[in-house]
This record gives C-alpha cells, structure tokens and sequence, in this order.
C-alpha cells in the first residue's frame, strides 16, 4: 500500500472533480463496492484475490468484502466491512480491525459491511444523486443493483446523472475517475517500471525455453511461476502461440515446431497490482529465414518509429495513423500492397494486416480502466471512433500528456479467413496484392510491444532492461537453439 | 476428455436415477448452466477458464458459455452455445462447430445459447419442474434466477422438487449427482493418480526450496509454476506458512526463520480437472527439535493409523474417532491432557488441537461437491453431523464405499486464542493441562495429509510417490538446510 497521504489526496482531488458537476447540497454520494473472492470451483475455493482497480486507487485496501460511500456534499467518507469475530480469529489468527485499516488509507469512520445499504437507503430517501461505477464483476453487479434498488442492466448503463436524474452508473464519476487514473502519479510510474521489470524477466525466462519439441504449456509454466514467485501473477492470460495470426488465443497444447515464429505476449502484475504487458516473437528455429526477417524488420521498424513519435501534444491516433504509414511503405517494398501511402492510410489498408490499435492505456489495468467505457477512456472529447478495422479497435486515441502509459504494439498478421473476406468483397481492390498474399498464408503474424511513459518532453519505454528487439540481437539473445 | 461413451453412459445413470423420482411424464427437465468467464480485472480480462464441475463429469466440454437441457421424461439431450461467427473466426480462427463439440460427448442436439431460456419457458409454460443444481459462481445465480423467473436467492435453496413442487434447486438431482460423484470410476481414478503425481512432484519442489531467509511467497511461485507447466494450476489456493496454527492463512509475506515448522497444504489439479491435496510439515532448520518431534510422531502415528482403519464397510466418522483416540493418547503420553480416552473422545477433547475434521471426499473438486449442499454430499441418511469442535467440521463422515476417495489429514495445532476461550469458558477442564500448554503457545501447528482411494477390500493411496512422512525420512529429504 502507498503511504496514506496518496489516497487522502486522491479522494480529495476526486471531490473537488464531483463538485464541479453540481451545486453544493445537489451532489449526492459516490459508492464504491470493492471485490470479493470469486469462486473457481465451489464457492470456498476461490480464485487469487484482486481487488477491484479503481477501489484500489482510492482506497488501497487489498481484502475482500470492502466498501465505501463519499459523501459529495459534506465530504464525509465511511469505510464499510466486517471485524473478524472470536470465532474467526481461532482460524484467522488475530487480525487488524477495519478501523485501523481505514485509518490506514486516511478514514477515520468505518461500520459493518451491512450497514452500507442503510447508507445508500438514506441518500435515496431523500433524493440525493447516488453515483457508481459501472461494475467488471457480476457480484458487484448484484450488489449494486441490489443497494440501490434497480434492475441489474441499469447498473452498467453510464450516463450523466444530474442530467437524467436516474439511477445507473453515473458518468459524472467515471469521467472523474479516468481524468485522474490516465495520468500516472510518481508512485505509480515507480510500480510500473517494477511491473516492467518483472514481466522483462518473465520474458527473458520465455525466450530462453523456446526448444523444438517442448509443449507451450511448459514454457508457459516456467514464464508464469516466476511472476508468482515475485509479483501477484499474470497482467493477463499469457499469449504464447505459433499462430500469431491468431489473435484471441490462450491455447498451449501445441509442440514447438522447427521454423515457424512464436508469438510471446505476456505481462506480470507486481504485487502493488500494476502491470507491464509486452510482446516479442522469436524464430522457434533460433534463426530468422529471410522471408520472416523481411516482415520482422518492417514490424521492429513501426515499433521504433512509433515511440520516436510519442511526445505530449500528439494525440495517439495520429501516432497510430503515422505507424500504419511506415507500415504500408514496408508492406509496398514486400510487393504486398502498392498505391499511395496516402491513400492507402485513409482508405484503411493497414487494417488487413494489423486490424487492432497500436496500443493501449496500461496502470492498475492492463487495459487500463477498459470497463469504466472504453471510449471515455481512450477519447478526447472532440474524437470520434473509426469504424475501420484496425483503427476502430484503437482503445488509446486521445491527445497526450505527460503521465499517460501507454504500449506500443505495431503487429502484422496473415490471417487468411480476413484476406479471403476481403478478397471477396472487393476490399482493397487495387491496393493488395492477393496473389502474393497467398505465399503468406502459413507465416503466422508478428507483433512488437513495449509500454511507454509519456514524460515532460517525450517519452521512455518502463521497465529497465528492454528486451532483445532487433533480429540480429533477438537471434544473438536465444539461447535454446536446437 | 474422455471418450463419449463415458458421458452417454453417466447420463443415461442419470436418467435412470432421477426415473425413480416421480412417474414418467412428471419428471420434468434438469437444466445444466456452465461456467463462463470470470473477470479478474475488467471483463474482458479473465481468470484462467474452470469449469464447472458438474458440467464437466456429464458434458465433458471444457470451454465457456455452454448449457444443457435433459429432458426427464423423453430423454432427450440438447446443448446450447453459440457457434463463432465469421468475424470471430478472423480473432480466434476457425473453430469446431458447437454441433461437433456435442457430438464428441455423445449429443447429437444443439441449439443456440439464448434458445436456452425458450426450452426452459417453454417447460414452465407446461408446469413442468426444472430440476438444476446449486450454483457455484455468481453468474449461474444470476442466469438460473432468469432462466426460471425465481428471486437470485431460491437458486441456491435446495429441498425437494417433487414434494414442494418449487421453484428452487432441486434436491432429487442434488441426490442423484452425489450418488454418481462420490464413486469414482477406473477413469476418474487414472486422473486422480495423475494430478496425485503432480501434486507430489509440487510438494518436492516446496520441500527443496524451504531455505532460511527466503521469502514464502517465492516457494510458493516455484511450486505453482510446476503445476502450470504440467496441468491446469493448483487445485486450491496454496496453503505454505511457518503458523500453521492459523487454518485459513493463504498470505506468503513472511521470510523463512530458523527453527520453525512450515506447514505446505497443496495440491495440483490436472488438465482433466481432477485434484489432488497433500499436507507436510517440515523443520524450517532441517531437524526437528525434540518438542516438535514429539508432536509430530503424535501426528504421523495418527496419519498411518487412520490409513490402516480405511476400507469399505467402516464410517469415516469412526475412522475419525479413532483418529482421535490415538491422537489423544499421544497427547496424554506427552502430559498435556489426562483422563479416560474414550471419555475424552466423547467429550470432543480432541478439536481443542485438532478443530477440524479427518478428511473430505475429492474428485473434480478438491472438497468434492462442497457446493451441492456439505451434508448431503457428507452424510447417510442415518447420520447427523456433530456441533463439537473438529467433529462438526467433518466434511466426510459416510460409510465407506469402494471407489471413494477421501482425504487423510490429521493435524495437531496450538492455538493461544481457542486454549484461551476454553480455559476461560472452563471447557476441557479436568482433562486439559492448560498450564502445561502455554509452553506451545509459540509451536505452531503440524499436519499430515495423504489422498486415499477406498478399495474393494481396503484402501491405497492416490498418487505414485507418496512423499517422505516418518521424520527420519523427512529429515534425509530435506536438501536445503543451511
């Protein structure tokens, strides 16, 4: 946990943010309903607990069973949970009051867990605004509908409450909790590069078990048991697959193959709950062939060339936009695409080859904040989303500041079920060479990922040891060569 | 998987057991809802997938966002999930049919996710019942509440459906589902010994890493990412503490000291999802002290002498009271209880050392079905459970059948707070030495768990290298003393 003075000044900037969306006396309460254990098999054996993200960014507290209300209007806030009884400490051991751990993180009321629908009853009472985030758990999902009485679809509809009046979750407070969460704190850039540290060194233990042979699931084993051993687990499933070009894909059962490439996207969370997220792909053979190393090049290149553009000011779809360029300049030299680089970039050429964004916001989420709403996340106000592929699916648009945590994840894929789709639609007619395209249909995909901090006049990768990313040290850095 | 007769052959049982329920065309159906996703994070970044494991013994399909429906009456079987789209198959590429995954298991009906809630519409409309199970996560609750138009909480109320005609969960396929799970058929039992292999592989592991100064937390991450490598994860959380005395303690924070009992309570659950759960208990030092020595043969004797009491015939509710007989004689040798034994065992003398019971059955689950309802997965019919200390936690008490697989887990722990209340309560009086006694207050606790299949005409245990237990043993095992 940071020092308690972090989290008093959060709630505090956080009120003064609240204040702003309505007069004094109108402004109702804020209700945060933490996690609690979720069941993996029955309901006493549970998955490892994570807190909620933005529970822990305001109230640090890391159990289960928490809850809060802030009172808008006096400022009040109350921390809601149980003491363990007599009973519990025979099996517990003696533990520290909820008191002392709202004390802990700067509150000095706490009551039973219970008693936070009294709360929530009172300020319905008497009409007063009740705003909540939309929820990622479906406990919290019942639990909120259940305290504040309405249905459970209402609970993640985010709209502006003191507009509506209504109950549901209110965008006065989500837009408050991303203005702050977007811009990381000195603190948190702190458990960022630990975080990236971590996941560094999960990826070096990655890279240095690719032996034909093995089964995925082996390697993924040894990557994953070492975040357990320093940190509080994977940032996400690990993606560790010979088929790149398949992006949802969490499957380990296969054998590694002599000459094809293996896609290795992972991240750790430290033990703070901030995350690193990177992606490297490594010849499984130790060595490129030429083809792989013609669009490995173009892929390491669009990463490098994304990052020199990362500065504040910039928004990131420009960042994105410019990548998809330098992208479509490679592809053309391949003989894959030609045309117009221009053209080509508003005609949404790239989208084919790499039909995701070129990155994402990152912190306590890995996707940070993705179920607050993912366009007030990652939109400036005065943007709108593509309906593109690979432009649409950008999560991270907004014009940058220093703060903002972001990856950088140039990819390209050839996927052949998207390339026959357009193909047959006539998409990218003139502009793709599908004959050839058809050379690639066994290559897999590529994708090269660091995360990056935008600093006061730039930018730099966290984490201190950047992994192996050019293909002769990427080749120089495998050591399981067969 | 195994193969599809298995799950047509346990169906087909099922059918068969819940036929003798009420007469025909009053049976109603048994609506079966898998797992989906949990979201650790936001939704969209989950937990590792579990099924369910009801699902998993009668359906096998080991994926998210499947349901069933078996009609009671005419037999009929049909699975519901959603077959991905085209715009899917570019994310996740191309993938069996939903048709195909319920044709590996024997089904040769299968229907949209959403056409779900028309079967079972369609049933209530008739006045029909619907039979279902209690459910495990909070998703099935929510699903099940919608799919029979019943408040969340009559889903986990289990009574008879027959009698009461309700709509709540059903009791007569509680029953049946028991009857089949608790008695493992020479497939379950080839899984059983695989994740028992795992699991003692993981317990190695822990035992050669146990060095004074490290942090638990790095144990823990080294045997976990084994079971990762090689099976599905760990079948419960892991239990690694130098304060055994403190039963429900899963926090890793603590560096190993000298002279302290570590206590590893660990299991693997293999890809096939069955589970195993071993206890050792070892001298952070390499040697055990005397006192420690002393309580831990009391320990170990009751651990091989319960073993030796397992076959079919006997309760385990005696071979738990047995148990704790021989415990008590240990204790009295050791002057720190005194009276008549079997007195004592009456007076539940025991619970004040050991408040837990002598074993669980296994399975899928590592309680096994824990969820279905603890006493009708637990108990005869012509058993009532205890409210002792230790005896009421009995999770296991049935006559025993061959085919079941049970835990054997005596333990001996020093709990100042639980001595303090009965000392104060005057519990135990007269055959307690609380005096002697405080010189404990700082041991610890000691347990010893092995996994035992019920034979036809005894018992062995599950797992092929059963891990050093007498303390010579455990002393040579030990390859990290300082």
């Amino acid at each position: 946990m940071f020092a308690k003075e972090i989290y008093i000044a959060r709630r505090r900037t956080l009120l003064e943010k609240m204040a702003a969306t309505a007069p004094e006396g109108k402004r109702g309460i804020a209700l945060f309903v933490g996690n609690v254990e979720a069941a993996a098999q029955y309901k006493d054996n549970a998955y490892k607990f994570r807190q909620d993200s933005s529970w822990l960014y305001y109230f640090g507290i890391d159990e289960p069973r928490f809850g809060a209300v802030i009172d808008l209007d006096s400022g009040e806030q109350t921390i809601y949970a149980d003491d363990v009884e007599i009973g519990d400490i025979i099996w517990m051991g003696p533990q520290p009051s909820v008191a002392s751990k709202a004390a802990a993180v700067g509150i000095d009321k706490s009551a039973p867990y219970g008693a936070m629908s009294v709360a929530v009853t009172k300020a319905l009472a008497t009409g007063r605004d009740i705003h909540f985030l939309p929820p990622s758990r479906y406990y919290n999902t019942m639990k909120l509908a259940s305290l504040v009485g309405i249905p459970e679809e209402d609970v993640s509809k985010v709209a502006p409450i003191a507009e509506d009046g209504g109950r549901h979750a209110s965008e006065e407070l989500v837009k408050a909790v991303i203005s702050m969460r977007l811009v990381k704190e000195p603190c948190e850039i702190e458990q960022l590069d630990d975080a990236g540290a971590l996941g560094q060194e999960m990826h070096s233990i990655g890279r240095d078990n690719i032996k034909i042979g093995v089964i995925e699931q082996d390697i993924v084993g040894k990557m994953e048991g070492l975040v357990l051993q320093k940190g509080w687990g994977v940032s996400f499933p690990t993606i560790l697959t010979q088929h790149g070009e398949t992006l949802h894909n969490h499957l380990h059962d296969k054998i590694v193959e002599p000459g094809k490439l293996m896609v290795i996207d992972a991240g750790a969370e430290n033990n703070m709950h901030y995350a690193s997220d990177f992606t490297r792909t490594y010849p499984t053979s130790g060595k490129f062939t030429t083809k792989q190393r013609e669009v490995y090049q173009i892929v390491c290149d669009c990463n490098e060339f994304a990052f020199s553009l990362i500065r504040p000011g910039i928004t990131y779809r420009d960042v994105h936009l410019a990548t998809a360029r330098k992208m479509l300049e490679g592809l053309s030299a391949l003989g894959l695409v030609k045309g117009d680089l221009d053209t080509m970039v508003a005609e949404g050429i790239a989208g084919l080859f790499q039909p995701h964004g070129l990155g994402h916001n990152m912190g306590l989420d890995v996707h940070d904040m993705e179920d607050l709403n993912e366009n007030l996340v990652g939109y400036d106000p005065d943007q709108t989303r593509s309906t593109q592929l690979g432009l649409g699916s950008l999560r991270m648009a907004r014009r940058l500041v220093p703060g903002n945590v972001i990856t950088d994840e140039p990819g390209i894929y050839f996927i052949p079920a998207l390339i026959e789709k357009w193909k047959s639609e006539g998409t990218g007619k003139g502009f793709v060479n599908f004959a050839r395209l058809e050379e690639y249909y066994d290559f897999g995909g590529i994708r090269l990922e660091d995360d990056v901090l935008v600093t006061q006049d730039g930018a730099r990768r966290t984490g201190p040891n950047r992994l192996p990313i050019q293909p002769d040290d990427v080749e120089a850095a495998m050591t399981c060569q067969p």
